[in-house]
């Protein structure tokens, strides 16, 4: 299993059409794609621009089949524009 | 329902010290603390001093009773020795 924790900083008056966008790609994903586990969008509690996917995956081939599917494709050629600075994303191994 | 990333960046020569704790700490909180849904440590594929603990609680009651705990009062007393340089902990809402 591949965790995936992708963290974005969005512009305030961005985040609505942000949210658009990214809702629809969590339900493509999760209606599409092989081998996801869970594929959620989640908003700080204390920033309301800090908007985290974190994902579960079967493994390495299924999240990379998932980057080259069209809707994730489309979903974050968007995201640039949207962008405050640079995000973070980590995937990780579970230990316990 | 809460969701927690803990993100942590520990040094290379405190990394074995670190994980025995943190993996105690995994399983007392799942053992022991009420509303704990999801609690696990995590480890980052391509920096392996990031270990990052995602947790899902019930409510803000249930996470603020964790961290009073006595076994996440002795975990985390030692990590500050741990760290390279300051971690971040967000918060989060689910929206989709």
């Amino acid at each position: 299993m591949i965790k995936v924790v992708a963290k974005n900083y969005i512009k305030a008056d961005k985040l609505s059409e942000f949210l658009t966008i990214a809702k629809q790609l969590v339900k493509d994903t999760n209606e599409k794609d092989a081998g996801c586990i869970r594929y959620e969008l989640f908003q700080d509690t204390s920033d309301s621009k800090i908007l985290t996917i974190i994902e579960e995956w079967d493994d390495m081939k299924s999240l990379n089949e998932h980057m080259q599917a069209k809707h994730f494709k489309e979903a974050t050629s968007a995201f640039p524009d949207f962008l405050e600075k640079p995000g973070e994303v980590n995937l990780y191994e579970k230990l316990a």
